[in-house]
């Protein structure tokens, strides 16, 4: 594929990623996806294939757009304090951005979870253990270099990590506001350290 | 209204609220509603308005069955560790109670919150602000027992409780482990007390 094709392509993906990400699956039609992707009912099949292939390629495509920054964030964190203030902001601007649709793809996706076919359940459910690695990893580190006390359980911490994670682009739709959530980081920090 | 009128008409509510919690509003059919309610469209928009003050009256009714529960649990808990440990197991009891779609109608709600009207949205965040409220007394009440450290900043981790609570009610979605949710709740009282 040309380079020209391939960025085409590209900007189709980003803008089915939006749409499913505002609407959801199942709020979200061929329709839609058409005129935000600015391809014909034809083009859209013939280069992504149906709804449900379309819908994988843009979870998947999420992932490696926000999902690697994030576990970089934290496996390259010099310090605790450092890792989770930097993961947590990073978290929040992807979860505010005003040009993407506000919270996060998987979580929305993971609300209508019995919908979704096994291919994308496998995916979020992927998606979900590779963060809850990264957080158990980067706490073990914390407690090898003394920063967090060797008492703290990294597997249950990292469980809560977790689901602060996706508790944060729950209560960002409703609240959209930034200093609330750092109130959160600072209260996470807080906590730990 | 007579008893047995009354009685159907919460019967068919709580249907109602049953399909705004499993498919959300925009993914609700009246057709979907008319099904799962046993009534036909005519008796539907007579008894409940249309599409919106039906979800409103479902959101409202929900509030209701669900959130006066937790935070009487709160507000009447001896300790910070009882009441913590009673709220989240009740939460969790919720989230994952067979009979009903899974995780919490208004953590759904909240994911689309932008193609709600301002009704429900008013609805969502009072939902919000109220649970803070309650975790917030809980947490104050926990520091003049002297149960919990007089630095703690209990609005800044009522408001981290809030984001925990949405969160657990999307990894519930797709973990359904309530095994796992007890670390979660445990983790909490570890770093709280």
């Amino acid at each position: 594929m040309g380079r020209v094709k391939e960025f085409v392509r590209e900007e189709a993906l980003r803008s089915a990623m939006k749409t499913f990400w505002s609407k959801g699956y199942e709020g979200t039609s061929i329709p839609d996806l058409m005129q935000n992707m600015g391809i014909s009912r034809s083009s859209l099949y013939e280069t992504f294939g149906d709804k449900q292939s379309l819908l994988n390629e843009a979870a998947k495509y999420y992932s490696r757009l926000v999902g690697e920054k994030r576990r970089s964030i934290l496996a390259n964190a010099k310090t605790v304090k450092q890792g989770l203030t930097d993961y947590f902001r990073y978290h929040m601007e992807v979860a505010l951005e005003e040009n993407w649709p506000g919270g996060c793809l998987i979580t929305n996706l993971s609300i209508y979870h019995d919908y979704l076919d096994d291919e994308t359940k496998k995916l979020i459910e992927e998606s979900m253990e590779t963060l809850e690695e990264a957080f158990y990893h980067f706490l073990e580190k914390g407690k090898e270099n003394g920063e967090l006390t060797s008492a703290l359980d990294s597997r249950k911490t990292a469980r809560l990590l977790l689901t602060i994670n996706h508790g944060i682009n729950v209560v960002t739709r409703v609240k959209g506001d930034s200093c609330h959530l750092e109130d959160i980081s600072e209260s996470i920090l807080h906590l730990l350290t």
